[in-house]
């Protein structure tokens, strides 16, 4: 880590709209500064399938001068997106997907593309964990989690299917966010499962993911499944409003005796600090998700993945690997029927969460369990974000402290569905109160 | 047939409106003589599941007073919604569906439902065809159609999982619309195949199916496959414009070789008519949906079909027909994967024949084969509606003479997804140029 610029890497998005309003220079010294970094810790991180190449920072729009890095399954119309496929290495679409071309309006610098696991399914890429290069920084936005990690960006387009923004902000000790499903257009995003992919970011604090939702959140012609949030501003200066104590159920299914001792343990300090604070923390089950949701999303996810890349597995043996194969077989082995009740339960589950969490604010619950597994090979366990992902609820994790080998751990905020802001400004609360900022890696 | 009536029974919505609005008697004294016209014909006719109860007509609002019949799977919160089946015998919901809420929103009279198939499936209502009772009215919409047909209602709504608008409305003498996938919602409908589910309705004139359009199309948050088609005005006066002679694409498929002479001679005749009238009017062979695009819609249809009906064929075997069995075995035989490509297929079919239609402003084809079959076990087949079903295009039929047996023909006007408003445009000049007009039968 350079020290020159250690206090502005580590900033976030509306800290840093702030120096560009009140320094004309600001924005392209901080994008050297960006730069610089990459060049300094890439060698080992590897978060990046093609490197930024970016030019004078646009001066006027909510995001100008703001580098955002963006997973390789997002199409660039100026650069390779290889989906984390060797079948596309190389390939240039020819238009930007809808989210990418709404940053650009919104003259934000796009600064390069992030390693995806294998069309954000299982096969790792080469992205280590900043925090320790023995350990997968989780999947499957592997390296767009990365890049926040280690200070290279302050804001990047994350995925997730399962838990593939989640569980790797956790692992990189950064925010992450998943909005309610539909509330930002996938249009030019590779498809994973159409009824469970949703696009979502990584930033460092709460306001600034509000504020990225805020001007990414709209409809597309040719998502089908949009469904818009409720629109919101959010002030540069203020972020959302920190509000009062909040109504939170904790969480904790029935995996919790597989959660690391350290993990549960700051699951449970974090419970004491909120309720310290004034929060009301009670325990609540969720017998209708639990342990239906995984069999269930598992069914939608086989399914539709079967049926998106059997052509390509087909076709290209050679270039796809065994995971992407075993899904494929997993898909055909599901009758219509059962995918269609599957579908049918989706809906179902959400109602019953709606009503069962009528009298909560949010839920507690955790993003992981537990530190990122040592090695690259297995990107981590998505059990903990997979109901939400079905659910489609908004769902945001925020670093809560360190394991025993001194990776970060976090704690998840999952709120109503389409409550999205309603979710930020309680998560604000949260953050606020569990006073823990875990900084940048200092070696990597 | 009443005397006394005869002028008002056939008047499309848009006279009607223009009387009421003239004579403050008049919607009241019209209301009547579709009742005295309901008891006349309704116990050899048998359209109604249940009567209506009609009080004094609203005198404001833009269908105040006009009657409309609603098909007995829209759920109606002070009538019984049977959904044609013996499961549902004096059910009542406890809301309305959208669209009949959004009708008595508009002032129209909800006059009564009308007779369905099973679950708008196969088995068939006690309707008969007003032309002639021992023929088939078609279905699934069957007394929906009927009740237009004889002249009881000047409007009626009904549905379309393959031809169960378009087909009864061309077996009854009527016009009949279904507007683009996702225009008007379903929301309280009962479902068949929510990827092929379409509301529409039957009326006398091209004028007052786009009156129609024009107030119900709108979107809910409870049906997801909503897609809003561009808003228009019709003129009360004027209807839509009737627009230059255009430019049709003549499709025969590869069925024609099965239709009755009658019917081949009736659409031959059409295209010269037209011709003559100044149309452009091309033959177009369409290889990509002929025949791929019946078994896709198949596949769909059996696939969500089962997953609806499983349980309830399980649950109540001595209160569901066989045609209902069959369909759920049929459903359980796909595999999710092929259902997946198949609902792949139905976006790729639909922007193929985009693509292969943008030369023309229109598809001229057929409705049915033919006449009403004889006997009320069979509805008809709904082939030449089942392509436009799949993708969703606005498809609108017109009576175009009679069959050996003196049943109606007609032929079908569709056009381009979600160009609904141009569509009926053109259905107004075909309608105007083919000058035929079946009136109503001299007895039933």
């Amino acid at each position: 880590m350079t020290s020159r610029n250690a206090i502005a890497l580590e900033s976030g998005v509306l800290d840093l709209l702030r120096h560009f309003a009140a320094d004309s220079n600001a924005a392209d010294s901080y994008a050297a500064a960006c730069m610089e970094r990459l060049d300094d810790v890439e060698p080992v991180l590897k978060a990046f399938e093609t490197r930024p190449v970016i030019g004078k920072a646009k001066s006027h729009g909510p995001m100008a001068g703001i580098p955002v890095a963006v997973k390789d399954i997002f199409a660039t119309s100026d650069m390779p997106t290889t989906n984390g496929s060797a079948v596309y290495k190389g390939h240039v679409p020819p238009a930007d997907a809808w989210v990418v071309e709404r940053l650009r309006n919104l003259a934000a610098t796009i600064f390069g593309k992030t390693v995806s696991t294998e069309f954000a399914w299982r096969h790792p890429g080469a992205t280590v964990n900043p925090w320790n290069r023995n350990h997968t920084p989780g999947g499957s936005s592997s390296g767009s989690a990365a890049a926040v990690g280690a200070g290279i960006v302050p804001l990047a387009l994350g995925s997730q299917t399962l838990g593939s923004i989640i569980r790797p902000a956790a692992f990189n000790g950064v925010v992450g966010f998943k909005p309610s499903f539909g509330a930002i257009p996938r249009t030019g995003v590779h498809h994973l499962s159409q009824s469970l992919d949703h696009v979502g970011f990584f930033a460092r604090r709460v306001d600034d993911v509000a504020y990225a939702l805020s001007l990414l959140a709209g409809t597309s012609d040719t998502d089908l499944h949009g469904r818009p949030v409720p629109p919101f501003e959010v002030d540069v200066n203020s972020g959302v409003p920190l509000g009062t104590p909040p109504r939170l159920a904790a969480v904790r299914f029935s995996l919790w005796s597989r959660v690391e001792p350290e993990q549960q343990a700051a699951f449970e300090a974090a419970i004491a600090k909120l309720k310290a604070a004034g929060a009301i923390v009670e325990d609540v089950d969720m017998p209708d998700l639990d342990p239906k949701a995984w069999e269930v999303t598992h069914t939608i996810l086989a399914s539709e993945g079967s049926a998106l890349f059997s052509d390509l597995v087909a076709r290209y043996p050679d270039k796809t690997s065994d995971h992407l194969k075993d899904l494929v077989s997993a898909g055909k082995a599901h009758n219509a029927h059962d995918y269609l009740l599957a579908k049918k339960s989706q809906a179902t589950l959400r109602d019953n969460a709606t009503s069962q969490l009528a009298g909560f604010d949010a839920v507690l619950t955790l993003s992981a369990f537990g530190e990122a597994p040592r090695g690259l090979v297995y990107t981590g366990d998505a059990a903990y974000c997979t109901p939400w992902t079905l659910l489609g609820t908004p769902a945001l994790s925020l670093p809560a402290g360190f394991g025993k080998n001194g990776l970060p751990l976090a704690v998840q905020v999952v709120g109503a569905y389409r409550e999205d802001y309603k979710t930020l400004c309680v998560a604000k609360w949260v953050e606020t109160h569990l006073q823990f900022n875990p900084g940048l890696p200092a070696t990597i």
